[in-house]
C-alpha cells in the first residue's frame, strides 16, 4: 500500500518509473503522484490508464511557491497516510563545449539539480513523516563521483558532475539527519540511459533501466540509507568492452 | 622568484599564509597579491613592512566586475612573467541551527565558496598560463569530504559540507582539464584553525596552521595535482583523543 511522488515525470525516466511501478498491484502501490511542469501526452495516457491511481500535480521544482503548493495538493490527496516515497528525479544537464575552462552555467545547474532537490524534500519532510516507510532517494549519476571523475573526463557536462557530487553530500546529510528517526535517505546511479537527457548512444534502453530502478525504488532501504547505489542490470555487473559504466547494484564511490 | 595572488587575506588564514609566505627570501616569493573586500589595519600593517613584496587588490569574489578588474590589476603588477599561484582561500561557513532540514543559505553558500572560486580562477587562467608553476590551490575542509562526513554529523554547518564538496569536484573537473598543459590544481584541507570561522575550540593555532598551510602552497605540485591534501602537523598524524580530524600530509578520502 506504499504511495509515492515523483519529480519530473513528463518523459524519460520519471515517465518510465511512473509505468513500471504501475504494473504492480495496487495492494503494493497505491498511489503514485506524477509531478511534473506540464502534463505531457505520454503522462496523460499513464494517467488515463492508471485507474485514478497515478495522479498529476503541476511542479516546476525551481519556483519554491509550487514546490509548497505541490506538498499541499499532495497532502490533499495521500491524507493521514502520508507519503511513503520521495523521488527526486527532474533534472538537467547541459553541455559545455571545451568543458569546466567554458562553463558559465555552474549556478542554474546548481539551482535545478540541487537546490530544488533540498526545497522539495524540505517540503515533503512532514508527508514523509507520516508515511511508514519515510524514503526519499534522489537520482544521481556515476559522473557525480569524485573518484570515478577521470572516466568521464571526456564528457563535457562540468556542471552537472558538480552538481551531482553536491546532490551526494546532501543527500548524506539528509540521512544523517533522520535516519534515526526511521528515515531511509538514498542516491541512486540510475544508469546511462537513451533519453533526451542520455541521447540515443547510452548503454541501457529505457525500458530496462526503468526496470532497474523501479526496483531499488521499491527493495531499496534502510540498509541502503546514506549510500551511492547502483542499479542492477543483467549482464553489466563488471561493465562491457569499451564502456565506462557498469551496472552491480552495490556501493558506487563517492 | 614565484608570484601569488590569494583571496580573503583581511584576516585568518589567508592573512597569516601571506605572512608566513613573506618569511621567505624574494629570491623565493618576489610578489604577493593580498585579495580581500578591504584592506584592513592587519593587511596594512604587512603591506607596509612588506618591502613592496605585497600589494593589495580589492576583491569581493562575488562580483563579477570585481573579479576581472582583480585580474587585469594583477595583471599590470606581474608583467609578462605572469602568476605562479593563486590560492582560492575566501569562504564563509554559516551555522544552521537544527542542522540540514532547517538549510536555507544552500545557495549563498554556494556562490560564496564555489561559484566564485570557479570565477576567479577562469579570469585568472591567462595569467597563471604565463606563469611557471601553474599552480590553483583551492582552500577546503574535511568537512567536505563525503566519506567523513558521519564523524561531522554534529557540526551544523550543512551548506558548507555541500558547497565544499561540490568545491572539491570542481578542483579535480580543473586539474582534468589543465594539467596536460602542465597545470597543477590542488584541493586543500587546511585543519580545524582558530580563525573568526574555526573558532577558539579549533585544533590549530593560527600560526601553526599557517606554517602547515604554506609549506603545502609552495611544494605541492604536479604529483598532487587532482588530489584532496591535508596538511601536515608534527603530532597529529594519527589524530588526538577525543579529536575528529589528523593531519598527516597524505590524501583525503572524497
Ligand atoms: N538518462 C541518463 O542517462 C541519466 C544518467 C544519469 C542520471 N540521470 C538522471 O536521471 C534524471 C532524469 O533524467 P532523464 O534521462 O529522464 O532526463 P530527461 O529525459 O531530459 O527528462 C528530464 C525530466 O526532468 C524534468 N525537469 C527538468 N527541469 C525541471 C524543472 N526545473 N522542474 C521540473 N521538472 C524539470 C523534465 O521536464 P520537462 O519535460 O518539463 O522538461 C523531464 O520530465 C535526472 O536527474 C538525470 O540527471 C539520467
Ligand atoms: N578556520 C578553519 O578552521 C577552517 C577549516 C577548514 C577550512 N577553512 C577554510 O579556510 C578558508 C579561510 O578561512 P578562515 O578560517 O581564514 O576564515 P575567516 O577568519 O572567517 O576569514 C575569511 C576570509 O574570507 C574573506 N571573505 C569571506 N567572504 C568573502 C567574499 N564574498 N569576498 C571576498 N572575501 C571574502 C573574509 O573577508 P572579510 O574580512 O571582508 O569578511 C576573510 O578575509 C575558508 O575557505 C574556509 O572554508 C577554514
Amino acid at each position: 500500500m506504499a504511495t509515492y511522488f515523483i519529480t519530473g515525470t513528463s518523459r524519460g525516466l520519471g515517465l518510465n518509473v511512473t509505468k513500471k511501478l504501475l504494473l504492480r498491484p495496487a495492494s503494493e502501490v497505491s498511489k503514485i503522484i506524477a509531478a511534473a511542469r506540464s502534463e505531457s501526452d505520454a503522462l496523460k495516457s499513464v494517467i488515463a490508464g492508471s485507474n485514478g491511481r497515478v495522479e498529476y500535480v503541476p511542479l516546476e521544482v525551481t519556483d519554491e511557491e509550487q514546490v509548497q503548493k505541490a506538498a499541499s495538493l499532495a497532502a490533499g490527496i495521500l491524507g493521514d497516510s502520508g507519503l511513503d516515497v520521495l523521488v527526486n528525479n527532474a533534472g538537467i544537464m547541459p553541455f559545455t563545449k571545451g568543458g569546466v575552462p567554458n562553463m558559465t552555467d555552474l549556478k542554474h545547474v546548481f539551482e535545478v539539480d540541487v537546490l530544488s532537490v533540498h526545497n522539495v524534500t524540505t517540503a515533503f519532510i512532514p508527508l514523509l513523516e507520516k508515511g511508514k516507510l519515510k524514503k526519499v532517494v534522489n537520482i544521481s549519476t556515476a559522473m557525480g563521483s569524485i573518484v570515478q571523475a577521470p572516466k568521464y573526463k571526456l564528457t563535457p557536462t562540468p556542471a552537472y558532475k558538480i552538481a551531482k557530487a553536491a546532490l551526494n553530500m546532501l543527500t548524506v546529510q539528509w540521512h544523517l539527519a533522520k535516519y534515526e528517526e526511521g528515515f531511509s535517505v538514498i542516491t541512486l546511479q540510475p544508469g546511462w540511459v537513451k533519453t533526451d537527457l542520455g541521447g540515443q548512444i547510452a548503454d541501457l534502453e529505457v525500458e530496462e533501466a526503468a526496470s532497474a530502478i523501479e526496483e531499488r525504488l521499491v527493495h531499496a532501504g534502510r540498509p541502503e540509507s546514506g549510500k551511492f547505489l547502483n542499479i542492477r542490470v543483467y549482464g553489466w555487473e563488471n561493465g562491457k568492452p569499451g564502456k565506462h559504466n557498469y551496472y552491480d547494484g552495490k556501493e558506487l564511490p563517492w
